[in-house]
């Protein structure tokens, strides 16, 4: 692995190597870590890395390692710039025969977007999208009742994602990850919108297996002098009539990160909290509340796959961001030896066109007052 | 007390009795309790009541009483009938010179609660309606700290009111509640919005003490034939720039009776659970989670002044509903002494008639696909 | 119903009264509220009683109540005296024809216990203790859950009851809760282990259906200068072989009234906290978490029969202590009316006999340094 | 990082090798994984190591290393294996010159351990044993809040460690966890005792900064056909006076791994729980309950200091783990460049010794009937 951004002091670049390192799969052997050379270098050392595979651009480290001899030079790039630092770089390593794993939202915009995917269809290359909440274990079991039916037909969906942290105004002050998030050019057309929102609306797409069909989107700038969103709410309208509401924030004062779902089907209902990953709690039209765990009892197959330990240890933010990392690896790996495999089971960039296709209908709604806007 | 309605088998007629009771302030003298005569009698007397005030319609009730000796006739009625039939006796019952408690929503439309108010300002009589949850020790916690700027000003609600009993056709068997619930010239404009919807509408500016100035409203009528909504996702606008989400629903399969909120400022939020009444977590962007309990530590006098018992002795849904009743009742005891008494603290013929225009302006947004309505 | 004790300014009083009212069941008619026949009158007038059935003295309400005819006259007297004023009105109100309602510890010593026992078989009038936790709908789901073999074989039981208001020397100050429960002379042989060791072992026994046969108990007097226990920490045996722990404390600070019980058999167990009453915890060797409500999906008939308002809507403190008084009221009753009842499902004398065996033998063991010591 | 045991489908090897990888400052390069020579190759080439460094045994392991250059070979080895192997592999790599991190209980006996504290004190060496659960940043704010006096002096503990896993005679399927645990040779004089008891007596004293004086031990044997313990319950007297309780038990059915730990002061306690490790519930005599949280705010720097993500991204048993391995390898590096570091702030040699002689007392007081115990 080489990584794209993630200097020292990174929040983000340090979970991703975090969550490569934890099942032993994966080895960071390079990266270029910061657009400063200086800081870049000092990044590596600090990582252990040889000084000759600190590279001062991605593109420097994508045509240096590409010159050296297989087996030794990097398999895939992970990129963990901010947003507008994506598509540049996913698209320059696929381009040279690396495969990508990226964070999200993937790129700046749709048209963005769909370049990507073309790329991606024309080389054939493995490209994970790290959304990360689709690894816990929890969150897979709610995946696969929805998927055998047990709640039923879906009728309602409530989705959210709370921080408080941008509360006051800590994009003024050396706050560098408020910085990018409130500036338009770095972040893109959504705010919180593009940060946390998606986050909820992949969640609700990927456990229900249903499309957000369209949405009426409410967008708040309560942050004195804020462009970007820092708040939202939203109406949705899923593909099979199932109706619903998003909301995120980032001014959700004493919030740490709050992200919920709860869906209700004909004959049930379950909830899930990032808080408190570990517990699904499921409700029944006639029977009483049970709540599942980690390799506890009467789980599916798919969540019992990436529990790493026995019922009662808790699992966390990482291992569910290395699940993410450790089936991109294994999917890597069956292909490096011309294996097939059937659902890699990590979020692709599909997902990251649909996260895209999200963040601008709800930038349309809003700027129509809320008025109902067709995903896509 | 006279009751109208609260036959044998009624929920909230045996709710209203036994919240009259708790307190030793309230005695149940008489009772039109449902329009059969016979079963009106039957239920009086399993009430303990002598048979000659087991009247057979609200109007009997009121005239025979009127006739009886001060100190021995009733002095005020309480209406516990479906909302189709609020509206008559509580105007008859103020014509005649009784005070009236009422359940809610308080009439069948804006027309009747205009009406209403009239008579009550006419009469100078009072006028209690049940929006029960306001009677909880936390939510007068929660309605003091937001009072006194804790939370600093509101930037964010978000409520929901949600049941699953409904979720299937419970309607076409025998269940009496669902029934009327179900049929527009009962219930009114609103089936669960009327409803449950009501609650969180009243429980939001009631905490907040902010009006909601304008409303877009989907609601659902997932039930099988049901002309009447059953589900509901509303985006909020508070007269004071805030924004929100109300989140109604009795098809939530699973849930029994989760009405919450969480109100969100520049400083700090709370977060309230109708099921688990007794704690208000507060956060804060400065200082640890707080959760305060009735009774327990660092309350504002308003919260300790409705709590019974010592801290960590739960209080439930009777003791909220009975704290509604008390208040009316000593306000009662002041006026007969003519006494003047401050705030009596308990929802009122204005509640009511907000109420009305809360579902006035739902339903009316929902018929413009949730375009922005103003209530009022 | 008469009351002794329960003046104005009364916890437990107070409690008693709103208890026996929510069901509309019992009318309090009379009293002797207090020693200073001043106060017990001003008690009275306080709530509504005619003044001449405020009483000064025990016995003078029970030899005039004695004189009113039939119908007219209370029918029993409930007890809300400090410990040391249970035994003498319980025995004179029996040997004059009343039943008897008494709060707990029945008495204060083994042989006023046995006494009672006597007399209420000699009578062969009605004792109902108010070991109100006993009412609780989850409660009575625990019990009902063990009596129908779910759990399998009993093996381990840990049960708490821990306050923290006597944490600091509260009885020094005028709190007059906190005087006679320090007093020996009022309060009896145990300080905290009487006022609520007793209800969690009495929780414990009712429960598990298993009697305790012996335990090792190691009490703490951490308030300076007091002399009975504020603490204690106990090892129970039970008749079955099943091993356990109890422990009580009123020093345990920060604590409000955390009464806890978990009951651990071969195949599953049960959780429940008296903070939380509605719900019940049970989790199992081979399946899921499951949660049980008051009115919820999957009870038995036994708990289901005391729940009053539908799943969802909580019931606390003073709803339990209500039950004891409701199957009280409906044994009685039954007995005026000639009919026999088959378990009134109250506690009883000799549950009162038992709680002063378990007082006893843990203040012996404690003595012994903590050695076994058989109940009874 | 060379490991001793842990081969191919151990649970407690595999926790080590992710715990020691997180944090991207330790490299596992060698192992004697099985003591059968086949397997411990294949486990090592899956784990992609090569194959002249999978060694056929501890011993051959550490010769062998030794004689590789400074810089390539291992640093210090992790034990790994069941109980009565921690010694012999752990006093042979102290004498050979490595360092050593240990599985707990650190030997099987006082004597061992006492012997194992002679080698490192003659060496010099380091050496780590994995209590892994004071690695929680909530637990060092635990300990935090107690050392600074926030609760004033500790009057009360409660702790317990539950597991149900062993509720059924799991030791005569294939289950090895079960079948080395309930073996007197493998496992030592206590079973669930050693197990997991060690940890609550760990996690007690790491807590409070209070030894146990002395305890009265009862344990339990429910399996049928155990020799070992499989529950118990510890009535503790601490130094200073304080009182409590230990509980733990490995048939306590439907529990995955619910060690819990209650600590009360004189102003206020504290509660922790490893099922929910990312909240501290404390309580106090003078203010409402406050919930601390990994990066949240108001916490001592020493808990800070541990937590790696934003507050409200759940760490977990990994983490927690792993900050035990990360500051082992902290204190490796300061030592290796000659530096001198305070308070390393894992569990060492000590903490092992005072493990086994809470198993040998607990053992001991149990054979006389749960007699009272000094530790040592």
């Amino acid at each position: 692995m080489g990584m794209v951004g993630g200097g020292t002091g990174s929040f983000i670049g340090d979970v991703h190597r975090k969550a490569a390192a934890i099942d032993g799969l994966i080895v960071l052997v390079c990266g270029a870590f910061s657009s400063s050379a200086e800081r870049a270098k000092e990044s590596g050392k600090a990582l252990f890395l040889p000084e000759n595979r600190c590279y001062g651009s991605f593109e420097e480290m994508i045509l240096s390692e590409k010159e050296l001899p297989e087996g030794e030079r990097m398999d895939f790039i992970a990129i963990t710039t901010p947003n507008h630092l994506h598509f540049l770089p996913a698209k320059f390593a696929l381009e040279n025969g690396f495969h990508v794993v990226c964070d999200k939202p993937m790129t700046l915009n749709i048209q963005e977007a769909k370049e990507l995917i073309a790329v991606v269809e024309a080389t054939g290359l493995l490209f994970a999208l790290t959304h990360n909440y689709t690894g816990h274990p929890m969150v897979r079991q709610a995946k696969a009742m929805v998927a055998n039916g047990d709640l039923g037909a879906i009728r309602k969906v409530q989705v959210q994602y709370l921080q408080g942290w941008m509360a006051t105004a800590v994009e003024k002050t050396a706050n560098k990850q408020a910085a990018w998030r409130t500036d338009p050019s770095r972040s893109g057309l959504g705010g919180a919108l593009g940060d946390i929102g998606t986050h909820a609306e992949n969640l609700t797409e990927y456990i229900t297996g249903l499309k957000i069909r369209e949405l009426a989107a409410d967008l708040g700038r309560f942050g004195e002098g804020r462009i970007l969103d820092d708040d939202g709410n939203i109406l949705l309208r899923m593909e099979n009539g199932a109706k619903g509401t998003l909301s995120f924030s980032q001014i959700a004062a004493g919030e740490e990160n709050n992200l919920a779902i709860r869906v209700y089907g004909e004959k049930g209902s379950l909830e899930w909290h990032q808080e408190n990953p570990n517990e699904l709690v499921t409700r029944w039209i006639d029977q009483p509340k049970k709540v599942f765990t980690p390799n506890g009892n009467g789980l599916y197959p798919e969540a019992a796959a990436v529990s790493r330990i026995p019922a009662g240890h808790p699992e966390g933010y990482l291992e569910a961001f290395a699940t993410v990392y450790r089936s991109f690896a294994q999917h890597l790996n069956a292909v490096l030896k011309g294996e097939a495999i059937k659902d890699p089971g990590y979020p692709n960039v599909y997902d990251g066109l649909r996260g895209l296709q999200f963040i601008t209908a709800a930038v349309q709604s809003d700027r129509n007052n809320a008025a109902w806007t067709k995903i896509e």
